[in-house]
């Protein structure tokens, strides 16, 4: 991940666009790149949606590494470790979601 | 980022959410994530995206380790690693926006 | 529409927020308003997303109402008339889309 | 608005869309009309995003037409009247916002 960064971080640099990578802008990007992926999914049902054919499998894979990207672009450009904000928040949403009461409820409370 | 990857898998499956989190729904609630980052920059100048008071950072760190747990899990539900895409995205990139011809050039080419 | 059109704009110049309503920052709040609309269809079924008990109608209308609003006010600031811009469009998706040959097939062309 | 409503209910009942058209996927693929609004101005500046070329804003006026399209759709099947709707919630925000208090104060009110 440290690799990933620093490579983005060199990639941008040397096209001079530190200048278009405001957070807000980058902010902006993400959700572009988000939706790209929900595009494939849209008309899709939960089971088609499981079993994409390769051809669409490797869209949707250059869309997740587009939107990795961007927020791993976004986190350094605000100082921030994504790996180390994520591992905090699972150690807050165990506490938020025990395992006892959220046991197959995911309409109200599936949210990781 | 495997260890995140395993603890996520481990999370949604101690909870029976296996069933919630088909790719369809998984995209969809990266997609509302990433809009509560956008959120906090919505009003604000390109300026002041970048200057984010310390209370303002942490409430931004927490919907980046959103993304990142979403996004991560739609990969692994779908068999990708989300790495190695973005490397290899990285590696695409390069050739598309070559350094001589994209300098500074982000209004139309600044997409990573 | 002409009214709510009037209305909102009449709404914002009263509140001096002609500043922060460049069509930039509006479209930003517009896609965070839609995921908001996003948020309660994340985890149901497309049975149950029709089904909506009286509650969750009630709060659904408001984003979408919220959506709508922004929608309305981004057109405004561009000088666009909404409502002819998506009657042109229907034109233009009924000649794309030609009844015969997209009869039932909305994976692929259900995009009207 | 009428109108408007009744063609889009025609076109999609013609082409047997009414299978795709749940409302979750209607507001899926709400947030990806959406998103192709927000790209026209993720690299702009506030000022730019004002000042758009003829060209930039016919498409921009297009993907404002998709999003209403879509919108409407999403109204209609849930049986809510979206200018109704509109219009209730401009009144919740003139009492939620009163002049004399958020004026100027849009990076934290400017929510209409």
């Amino acid at each position: 991940m440290e690799e990933l960064i620093r490579q983005i971080r060199e990639f941008a640099r040397e096209r001079d666009w530190e200048e278009f990578h405001s957070p807000k802008n980058l902010a902006m990007a993400l959700s572009v790149e988000v939706a790209e992926i929900a595009e494939h999914f849209q008309w899709l049902t939960q089971t088609e949606s499981k079993n994409l054919d390769r051809g669409k499998l490797a869209e949707v894979e250059e869309e997740i590494a587009d939107v990795l990207i961007y927020l791993t672009r976004l986190a350094d450009r605000l100082g921030i470790d994504p790996i180390e904000a994520a591992r905090k928040k699972m150690r807050i949403n165990a506490k938020k979601y025990p395992v006892e009461t959220s046991k197959g409820k995911a309409a109200k409370y599936s949210e990781i």
